[in-house]
């Protein structure tokens, strides 16, 4: 038995790996830790819990953590885990961060999305950015992952077979991505207050989200070259789920069906990528609670444009399910362990 | 292994068996029938199944169901049933039927509240009303359980406690229901519509609705006495989920503790009830995706009004799940197998 | 022209009130508060009101009110405008409160119900409870006209013919009302905090809501005797919309027909209640952004029960709408002016 | 006051179309006709007209038609109009057509997106294009108004002052659109049903949709060359409100306040478009039930990018109320009578 930990319980994404770690079968959850609610049992702050799995919530101890836990997830807002991680990692335990801190390569691209200094740069190249499918054989060698951001998982996943093959014409790229309203966390906002956010649509953080830097920075490597793009999140009216609708040209000309055939290819015996068959195009509601990325693929051919849709559960495959994807990298289970359910559909 | 067929496979219920039996690990799917669908994969009805499970649908053979499977899940709609399962019964095959066909003893009573005459009226005594909490020990030696509907499992698990104690004053009893737009089933309606359904709330067959029928007969049983009570059931902008308010004063008087040591005597050992600590009120959100029923019991004490209020999926333990629960007992499985997740909340 | 001033502009009431204002045609908004964006015009904080009507926000100043309005509607939070009315009723002004503060005849019942001290008791029998359907006339002639609240006006609406025949059996009296976000006003919370609130339906404060103090006061008026009844308040995953479900026990046999004419006789020339003839029932959608109350009755005659059901835009007639109605009439104008519009359905 | 009718008042912009012309003071509803519900009160069919306007639903007759009303709406299913209209024309009256028939100038174009033939293409060329921010003074003059669509309307109000100025490169033209449900009309349908459209985003027609026509043809015409663009409209699980995302460059270089004084100049006067200060973004609660159009500039300095994000109410300023500023040009009405409300929002 694997024993894990989970720093920041009582958050969404904190809340959503109780829920996987509880069906996955080969982990023992040994340490959970709730700065806001210590001293509580999870089920006083979350009651669907109750007569389940009902641990106790703890302050945080870097000492009580590396001794009752062999891996941590960091489930803390960003900022948090780049002043507690080292320590656990100089104490030999395996951590996965689902916060932005590790995400980024360099200090200096870190400052410019988040305005402040990293304080643990030199933690930053020893991290391993943890999409699964495209890096799984360094996940299973890495103490530290960085979990990807839920758009980014979107958007790479949708690209990523473009970028590795030079067919990205970054100067063309446009990614419009909707979001459902768990991806802003538990804490209450006038924006995410249910009569303002209900019967409503809008964009948010236009050319100017955070996860443009570490979309960029994967997008660049995989392309070879140095990269932007236009990037615009969208707040859907829905709990969960993130749609991400891609516009390109390429940078030679590709038929649809090759480009379905190119991405058939990178992502053979990847279980949670599906790639539709037309007409199917992905919606949220296919893939709500599972790890799946569903992607389809359009050429508008009276414009020369790829179209590129891609839908995820934004807490699953966009956080806590790509979090457990990665351990059982690390910890040597099946990758698919403890997630291969079906979607709840309706 | 046991070779379950799942009849009428496409609509939501039906679907939903699918689901919680792939999660079973038990459970062979070996037949699936769909009259509307025969012929084509269940991902080309439901998208969602891409790759994880995509029997293909067949046309109902009452000869090769009872060949093929050991144990047949019948979700068809109501009316239908009654026509093609004492066929299979004869054959030695074990039945649940999701629909109403079999729920009430009495053909007079079915006729009442269906309007309709019964075709095979010699099955309805032989039929387990199929609400395990209550029928643990009848449904383990049953060939055909009727699973109750979802309302009806709501109402009866909120009054059963108080039935059997003979405490139920019957003539105070209303009951006032909320449900999600997914109990009504997959076709398409008018009312279901999305612009009508969504920001709206109505109630609909204001105490007319046929579930009386079953919940009045169930729990006449129950106290021993001929009863009926007023029941008016809701329409939620939601999709999963029925919430049960029960108002009633009791034959005589206990204090608000005195009921929820009855009730949690009661309910003792059985899992997938969950009565919940004060001032904890149940929420549909807290049991979605899941085979629990929340429930609370507050006391009116100015008007000497217990008030009992229960929550349920509907499509779970108000339908598949419940039907999945029916199949551990009369197949020896542990009564709650495959069937022990964390709701999804949010 | 009316000047009529708003205390308290920026909540959903407070901004309700500017929206029927302004489609008035009779008013001039004359002098409006905001404590939280003094300073700021109104479209800074409600962009949707930009290019239409933008008055600015002020700091609340006794004087400056009296001076530049002839009429004052306060939608601060409950407790707030009993410090503030007294002032401005002395100075000849006219006011209509739509918090709670003036809705109870008696100091001790408002200790009861709002657990603390009223400040300005000797105004509480001058106040007049604004349900203009039932107090039309001393409406006409109040300095100080008390809103109901917005589960009141549709409990009251719902039973008043009733209580009024001395027909109300209020030992069997059990309300279940379900209301959308928006009733809970516009501070964000966690229970209104749209992942949480969405998909999931609830009870709360259940049997211990304070509207009971106002509606069983004017239901006991009306009844010529001192009565309580439980009541259950839920809230509905929608933004607008109270629905009352009544059930009780008449004093005498009545048949269903004779109740309705006695509603319609009741009603008669009063423009804002709605009586559905059958077999319609009330569904909020139907009066979205409107002031109308609708009205269903049904006779469960297996009980013996009646079954009441209304619907209002708890932010209307619940609240701004009723306010508007009842400043018609305190001011001459025709009643129904400014709020003869069709319902937004869908 | 002017006789208005209009054909197929059952559906949502027809049913829109009451609520707006019993507002406007200067119409009288002469005449109005329904197929399916021919021979019963509108309020039979919409509930919520009860007791504020009820007309009788008749059958279509061009002899009434054209005796009982000046000016007639067709809310009519695409296809239908253009076999009713030229007989009404050539008695004189003026018409107003809220489908596809007339909105193409050359059948050419209406057979490409329509896949039909068009049987009356001799009108094509007479009927103006309503969109009255851009055609007003042809609006004046017309006898047949084709009323634009909700999307183009949507995107061709983000567009136009760009498109005019010869600053649009549309070879870079990328249109993201999302829209509420009751776009796609009122009869119930497998997509819109609610328990798959709720909790659920979804693209659909990706690169195909046939508003593409209209959209491409009033552009071209505005940039004086022939353009084509990738466009994809996405269902929102809302009732009303569509929102667009526009992406492109610009011919040439412009900043983004440059662009701001661009629209500002073009949209002066035009009461029905609000050009958002920064930092505000549209959002489409607060356009709800109104003519509104609300447009927000953003310039993607890092990517040479211009993002025009646009708001409307699909059923007002994209149908009903487009069509009522229409015949307010057509009848010598003020252009924004009747149409002058405050949005509804929460």
């Amino acid at each position: 038995m694997l024993r894990a930990g989970i720093i920041g319980v009582t958050g969404y994404t904190g809340s959503e790996l109780v829920r996987l770690l509880y069906a996955h079968g080969g982990v023992e959850l040994s340490y959970v830790t709730s700065h806001s609610h210590a001293g509580r049992q999870l089920s006083e702050v979350h009651p669907h819990y109750l007569g389940i799995i009902d641990p106790l919530c703890r302050s945080f101890s870097a000492e009580e953590a590396s001794e009752e836990a062999d891996l941590l997830f960091f489930a803390l807002p960003h900022g948090e885990s780049m002043h507690l991680v080292p320590g656990l990692l100089e104490k030999g335990r395996k951590v996965i961060d689902l916060a932005a801190d590790f995400r980024l390569k360099e200090s200096a691209r870190y400052r410019k999305w988040y305005e402040k200094e990293h304080s643990a740069p030199q933690y930053l190249t020893e991290a391993v950015y943890g999409l699964p499918e495209l890096k799984g054989e360094e996940v299973k060698k890495a103490s530290l992952v960085a979990n990807p951001g839920c758009y980014p998982t979107s958007v790479l996943l949708g690209l990523a077979p473009l970028a590795a093959e030079g067919l990205l014409d970054w100067q063309t790229l446009v990614v419009d991505s909707k979001s459902g309203a768990s991806g802003a966390g538990r804490n209450p906002s006038q924006a995410l207050h249910f009569p303002e956010c209900a019967e409503n649509f809008k964009a948010y953080r236009v050319a100017a989200h955070q996860h443009s830097g570490e979309m960029e920075q994967e997008l660049s490597a995989l392309a070879g070259e140095e990269l932007s793009f236009t990037f615009v999140p969208h707040l859907v009216p829905m709990v969960r789920g993130i749609l991400s609708t891609i516009y390109l040209r390429l940078k030679s000309r590709r038929g649809e069906d090759e480009i379905r055939e190119l991405f058939s290819g990178y992502y053979a015996g990847k279980d949670f990528v599906r790639l539709l068959p037309p007409p199917l195009v992905p919606e949220t509601s296919a893939v709500y609670g599972s790890n799946y990325c569903d992607i389809a693929l359009k050429m508008d051919e009276r414009n020369g444009r790829l179209v590129v849709i891609t839908a995820i559960d934004n807490l699953v495959k966009g956080a806590a399910g790509q979090a457990v994807q990665n351990m059982n990298l690390m910890a040597g289970f099946e990758e698919n362990r403890g997630l291969k359910t079906v979607p709840i559909k309706p």
